[in-house]
């Protein structure tokens, strides 16, 4: 692509790093900031600089905060006592889009896999084990991807969690509603059926 | 969404007035941020805004530049007497993309389009008159989408350089290079067929 400004090119190339955004995507987002406000614009470079300066990692749970404490492991009402391990963020932020689950979380900052060259050592599982033995955790759901990873790492937390009084689950497989069961995966399937359940617990949901 | 940081949400919120940018992708490349190294952020916060700050639009053509007057029409090997005539900053890229042309260019910043509200004294044409009138202009290509508006543009911009000593011309219309005939509008057939060319002018591409 050529471009007659400088200025321009730079910032096509800024946004072209982005995920997902090729070249052609970019020069339309550079095309429609140069139709904004220059204080409209100036504000959207802010506010990305500041989120990256100032974000902290919960020293608790290591979700993203903008405290040393985030708003769910600070807040009074959450079920302290039950935690569900998820993999990112991002888990974090499907399982409270639910707005069905009320106890806190624990994010590992990734999954076991040795292909990736993840082992346990990078991820926040030694701040897992401490939480446990010191605040008297009841449950720990393991909402993990339903992976061969997902799985490792699931055996490897409950290994390490073995010698405490806290109940491990895990979040429940099936067949996802609107799924067809011709398409459902041959695990999935196996998996539902054998974990079938009474049918008053499916009709008051 | 719910979030468990402000900073995140703003961050998406921004992203998120980009075109063709959902809350999804916005958290998408907010999360992809959150991973890079805070300088790199902060280096992208100021291209952007830089950008918007100092962006300027050259004098003579219109088109986008970092200085008064842009690097086309300040170029001496470009032909000057050649002036074609475009809808918006994209279209000289595209046709700067070709390298084949050696003219200058003119932005109308627009198109005539009584529907949105358009009309000739929103768009550059004063500044056309007066390039045609004093910089002894020998053609001008008007290369506009061929559209209703586009055809109406042209037919305005014609009867206004009608008294100049200019030849006005347009791009040629036809089947694009790849095209099958048969997924041809009519109206691009039937030009393409009232304006066919000799043999020799096809071999010689």
């Amino acid at each position: 692509m050529i471009f007659s400004s400088a200025l321009i090119e730079n910032a096509v190339n800024e946004f072209a790093r982005l995920p997902g955004i090729g070249k052609k995507t970019a020069l339309r987002l550079v095309l429609h900031l140069l139709k904004q406000d220059p204080a409209q614009v100036k504000l959207f470079g802010e506010v990305v600089t500041r989120m990256r300066d100032q974000i902290k990692f919960c020293k608790i749970c290591h979700n993203v905060s903008d405290q040393e404490i985030c708003s769910i492991c600070s807040n009074p009402s959450r079920n302290k006592a039950l935690v569900c391990v998820v993999e990112n963020i991002r888990d974090v932020m499907a399982i409270e889009n639910t707005q069905q689950f009320n106890g806190t979380y624990h994010v590992l900052g990734g999954i076991i896999s040795p292909i990736d060259g993840v082992g346990p050592e990078q991820l926040n599982i030694y701040s897992l084990v401490d939480r446990v033995q010191q605040q008297g955790i009841e449950e720990i759901i393991m909402a993990l991807s339903p992976t061969i990873e997902g799985d490792t790492t699931i055996y490897y937390l409950s290994k390490k969690l073995k010698e405490f009084p806290v109940k491990i689950t895990t979040i429940a497989r099936g067949i996802a509603f609107g799924g067809e069961l011709e398409y459902a995966d041959e695990m999935t399937l196996a998996r539902s059926i054998s974990n079938r359940l009474p049918l008053e617990s499916y009709v008051q949901k």
